[in-house]
């Protein structure tokens, strides 16, 4: 890069990082590396993205809404371990220092970084493909991470908010099901202004939000955490991530299929078997995944309802191992089981 | 990616997460985010490096070469902290999941990662355009952080070893300085099979090496860390990197060019204008440029020697701003700097 494309980082990202200073960080951006002295009794938790352009998010989507998504699938993350943000570093490749592109990009990232209240404070700016890779940094009290790990039989399996709004997004809002994002996106800002054919503004609306500004539940984490025995963030759908929680846990899992949570704009624009589906194999939901002793059950719907939060029972540890689903009581017949693998063919990975 | 690529990532990268584990690390690869419980007194240096194809290496260039450089790099950050390694993450894209390139590849970063005590800790897989990202993670004592602003007036400037190596690889190695890398980029392994014209084999020994495994100065930085009244690594120039610290420590620098180091292979392959000219303008050298008091300069020279490390002081501090160019104490003429900046065309970035 040219170095009035140095000064161009610099304008966007450098100036703005003594924003939202956590008091873990005591050195930011300007430097070799940026150092953090941790708080006492705190762990740090740090976790890496990568978002690259055509798979992760439309090429020519809103770059604000692309730096809004980019941080915010980082912080979910942080959110499945219980983990407060503190801080994160940027790896960006672009192709050219396209000013607008910046200055939109990182208003869309300072935005959601204030929002959660964590800073910029290093990282890299290259040219190349457009990707983006996010380090996110939180912190956790020392020996209190939820891990995927501490399930335990008899437990309750509970979701956060509603499911299968991330894979309806990527088929309603011009992303192809069946193509790399890219091929078939369209910006926000015109699906916004032009409407979207068979979608009212309300389900428009939603879908975007779904899509670009996902909700790390660090507010709900932080609450629950010493009554969550295990935990995961729902990002390559809830069978693949249910999965990953009772392989690390060494336990089974049943899902009840006919319990799932969906809003009512995804009802709205489904069957009920394209919303299971979307659900168990779409991914990009981004909610927490989450298993509590059942004698927890009285607490944890109180902190999600001090937040204004749905959470939904949506099943229950239990022995053996891998991800049993249920539908009204009755096993999925495994030839439909085996159906949700095919309906969607969206590698989201 | 299908799940056969995701079973491809965990043989090459998860499998290996438990070498050199730091007792730092609590919890490593296979949650949603590592767990980091810091040492007591310690300060954790974070820093983010994105190498991209045909960019920071050759696209065709061997995945074991370039998997080394990919960590070294960062930890030439590290270094310039005074820090030591603790871990990383990696972020990586590549175009499909290519068995060979990958086992090749994390040999090459886990043999790095062996050399220098840290251990791969989490990260991120997508396909698109090979990228990599790394945030590397290290420890140094609490308020002992070798920064960029310290340098005192009357300090003494420094480099470790020898400069101009990684801009002369770049041009006899078949990286063309006009292009980018990958347009004429030849494998390493070829160049070794066939031999490189007008190069000796020690001569491209050295510049294979000088490119594809720059050595993080940790040793020497963690034994002088108390001594360092500042440091940077160079990366993108002499002149530039010494600019950044004369410019956070409020001070200028004057650099004496008849005194800069450079190796045997390089003085052999080049004039002396050429070789000052990749020094101070070339970049991917990442040796350390430092002030110290000169109280401190048999210290200094004691732990560069007990290392088996060359240590050159280059120049000092000095009142004013920027960075001041002398040959054999004569200030050089403006022309003649200016010249330097047009000699490569090279983006390092």
């Amino acid at each position: 890069m040219s170095l009035s494309e140095f000064e161009l980082i610099d304008r966007f990202f450098k100036s703005r990082f003594l924003e939202n200073l956590h008091p873990a960080v005591s050195l930011g951006i300007g430097d070799d590396a940026a150092v953090l002295t941790g708080t006492a009794g705190q762990s740090l938790c740090v976790c890496t993205d990568v978002l690259v352009s055509g798979v992760h998010f439309p090429a020519d989507g809103d770059p604000a809404e692309i730096g809004q998504r980019a941080l915010r699938v980082n912080l979910s993350d942080l959110a499945a371990m219980g983990a407060r943000p503190v801080c994160f570093t940027l790896g960006l490749t672009l192709a050219f220092a396209d000013e607008e592109w910046l200055s939109r990009f990182s208003s869309g990232l300072f935005s959601a970084a204030q929002q959660f209240g964590c800073s910029l404070v290093g990282g890299d700016t290259s040219r190349g493909p457009l990707s983006i890779s996010i380090t996110a940094i939180g912190e956790v009290p020392s020996g209190k991470p939820v891990t995927r790990s501490g399930a335990k039989l008899g437990d309750v399996l509970y979701v956060t908010d509603c499911l299968g709004g991330g894979q309806i997004a990527l088929r309603h809002l011009g992303f192809s099901a069946a193509e790399p994002i890219a091929k078939k996106a369209a910006p926000a800002e015109a699906l916004q202004r032009e409407g979207h054919r068979g979608l009212t503004r309300g389900e428009e609306e939603y879908l975007l939000t779904r899509f670009f500004r996902p909700e790390p539940r660090i507010a709900f984490a932080e609450r629950t955490r010493n009554l969550m025995s295990s935990a995961i963030d729902v990002s390559d759908g809830l069978h693949a991530d249910a999965s990953h929680l009772a392989s690390a846990s060494g336990v089974g899992l049943r899902i009840n299929l006919d319990k799932l949570p969906f809003a009512q704009q995804v009802q709205s624009l489904t069957s009920e078997e394209e919303r299971v589906t979307a659900a168990l194999y779409g991914g990009d939901d981004y909610e927490l995944c989450f298993t509590a002793a059942t004698t927890h059950k009285e607490q944890i719907e109180a902190a999600a309802s001090a937040l204004g939060l749905r959470v939904t029972a949506i099943g229950e540890v239990q022995q053996g191992k891998g991800v049993g689903l249920f539908y009204e009581g009755v096993a999925a017949p495994a030839q439909h089981r085996r159906s949700f693998d095919h309906f969607f063919t969206v590698e989201t990975v």
